[in-house]
Formats: structure tokens, sequence, C-alpha cells
């Protein structure tokens, strides 16, 4: 059996997405958990395994793969069941087109409404998340668009898709909940009221066996 | 025969890459050029096409696919031959991470010394330039290293990699060898002196049959 390890910052939404993948193909791996607060991702054991610094990274039997969407190439060709990238050519396109804009579409603006009021200062950033927050409504009426006619984000099963863009949710939905957040009229949480369908996707992503075991552990 | 057509902005480095590819596979395809001094990639008729307003965007029998790196892998997973993204997965792992770094490894800072040149303001936006430049030769200096080992990116072949990279530091010599440049001690141009292995490198990614067709129209 391989040797997997992941290297990860808990409650970070890309990492949690790779600790997804590898409870969905069902491959036994360890959780490597590094401290932002006492500065391990640019610390010097770090930067021995990856020197850019950067979360998440796969070591498996001693190949060290970083970037999260070449993670995620690379698990589904390293363990091909079940598919994470499709099984035909348009399905394939859909979902990687997905993947490819959930930074630009949903992390992004969701870190710009998150990271403020997580620190304490969504008073004064109050510009910048009213600005986040727009282009967030708006990724997400196109996913509740989506979730109207199927029950993943690209047709009937669990893709990568689903794992790119569900820890994103659930990190906004984090700060949308947080005290303090009351004021700022997100008008995102709770999903169910506000995005019923995105709200019933996300409880079918939780039922993924190993749901659990990927779940932020200071979430906890 | 599949219908393919790519929207494209001439000398956009990533719409390059897709035209690359589309010839890598021997795909024929239409190739149909926007005018973004006309404003043409946020106009009516492409929107009808991308709402996004981004290009490149692949039509292949009426399949819209938008992100650079979605239509690659649709590419690969519609014409599997000769594969871009490898043949096993460690192989496939080194690609994919390229092609996911070159956004923020080269296509970005290469911009930021580029854009100010081509606009004539180089004097100007030195600040940028120095701090840009400095971003590109540490990432050309890595290039340049694996490259004294083999004969493309990764591995022997070519691959969505060099596809990736190539448009890229094709954009950084234009702006290099442009008149204003020259003050600006930016050490890349010429290729040849600065990084022998990587000119050797380009000159067999110019031995790519359709190198020609999908050469930015307004460089020639």
């Amino acid at each position: 059996m391989a040797e997997i390890a992941c290297y990860y910052i808990s409650g970070s939404p890309p990492c949690w997405t790779v600790m997804l993948a590898l409870e969905a193909k069902g491959l036994a791996y360890e959780a490597r958990r590094l401290d932002n607060a006492k500065g391990e991702q640019k610390g010097e054991a770090f930067l021995a395994v990856n020197p850019r610094g950067t979360v998440p990274v796969l070591v498996c039997d001693g190949l060290v793969v970083r970037e999260t969407n070449a993670i995620l190439a690379f698990l589904d060709a390293f363990e091909p069941e079940p598919p994470l990238f499709g099984s035909n050519p348009p399905h394939t396109a859909a979902i990687w087109q997905m993947v490819e804009e959930t930074d630009p579409l949903l992390r992004e603006p969701i870190g710009s409404v998150t990271r403020p009021i997580f620190r304490g200062r969504a008073a004064e950033m109050r510009d910048q998340i009213d600005v986040a927050i727009a282009q967030v409504r708006d990724a997400l009426d196109e996913l509740e668009a989506t979730l109207a006619g199927m029950s993943y984000l690209v047709g009937e099963a669990l893709s990568a898709a689903d794992l790119a863009v569900y820890p994103a949710i659930m990190q906004l939905m984090r700060g949308a909940t947080r005290e303090g957040a009351e004021t700022l009229d997100l008008q995102v949480a709770p999903l169910a009221q506000h995005y019923p369908g995105i709200a019933a996707w996300a409880g079918r992503v939780e039922t993924l066996p190993g749901h659990e075991r990927a779940y932020p552990p200071h979430w906890r």
C-alpha cells in the first residue's frame, strides 16, 4: 500500500478539498497539520518538503505534489476509482472548468469576506466585504440554479467540482455565523433559507464516507 | 470530424497555449480573433458565448469550454494522442503542477513587466518592473536548471507544461526587446545568452507542426 501524507492547515479550503479527495478515493493517509500561527508553513522543516511554502502538499511514496488542482489530477491518475474528473470529455470539461473557477469565483471573494470577520475587523473592512459578498452571492446564485437540475455540481455523481466548492462554502458559513457578522447583512446564512438547493447538496457531500475525518480539527 | 473554434486575443499567452495544444493534437479549428482594443471581449456577441467575458474559449461541436487549464484537460480527454498530461501518475503530477504554477510564477509577473513596456510607461512603473523581473528571473533560473537534465519541461516529450510556459516566455522576450526596455536592465534577452537551456528548449517547441499557425497574427 502506498504511504501517503497530506500537509495541511486546519480550515484552509484547498487543504480540505485534497483531504476530501483522499477520502473519496478510499486512500489511507497521514494528515500532517501545520500551525500557521507558529509560522510552520514558512518554517525550515516544511520548506524542506515544499520550498514554495504553500499548502496543501501531498507526499505519496516519496513523490511530493503541490498545487491543489495538480494534487487532484494526480490522485485521479493514481487511483482511478471512483473518477473525480468524469468519464467522458464534456463531463471532464465541465468539472475542470468549475475546479479552475473555484479560486477566482469562490475561494478568493469568500476569503475577502471571512478574513476580516475572523480577525475581528469586519466593521473597518466593511467596503471590501460588501464588494466581495456581492461577487459571492452571484456565484451562489449560479450554483443554486445548477443544483436545481442535478444532485451534484456536475451531474449525478460526486466529482472534483463538489470537493473544490464545498469547503469554500463551509468557510463562508462559518464566517457568516460568527459574532459580529450579523450586522453585515451578508444574506447567506442560514444556507437552507437563502440557498436551499446548495444546502441540500452540502448535505449530500456530508454523507461521503470519511467526511468526518477530513473535517477541520479546530472547527470541532 | 468535430467542428472546433477557438476564441482568442492575439498575443495573449493563455490563448496561444490553447492553440498550440490544438496543433499538438493535430485538430483542425477555426481561430476566432477578438479585438481587445474594440472591446470585443466584453461585447454582446462574445458574452453570448462566454458570459464571463474571458478568453480563451473553446467551442467543440457546440460544447463551450472556458478556463485555459480546463480546455487543456478537455482536449486531452477528447483526443488522447499524443498525451499532454503524461502517461503515468508521477508524470501527470509534475505536468499539472507546472501548468497550475504558470499563472502565479510566470504569466502574472511577466505581465507586470511587459504591460508597462507595451504601454510606453516603463520609466514611471520602474519599481513594479524591478520587483516582477526578480520573480521572473527566479522562475527562469528554475526552468534553466530543469532543462539541464531533459529535453522538455517534464521529461523527454512535449507536454501541457511546455505549452503553458512557452507563450509566457515569448511575451517576455517581446517586451524585453522593445524600444525603451534596454534601460531596464532586465537581463533576460537575448534568451540564448542569459538562459541557453531555455533558448534551446524554445527552439524545440518551435519545431511543433502547426507552430506557425498558432503564432500571434499581430506579432508577424
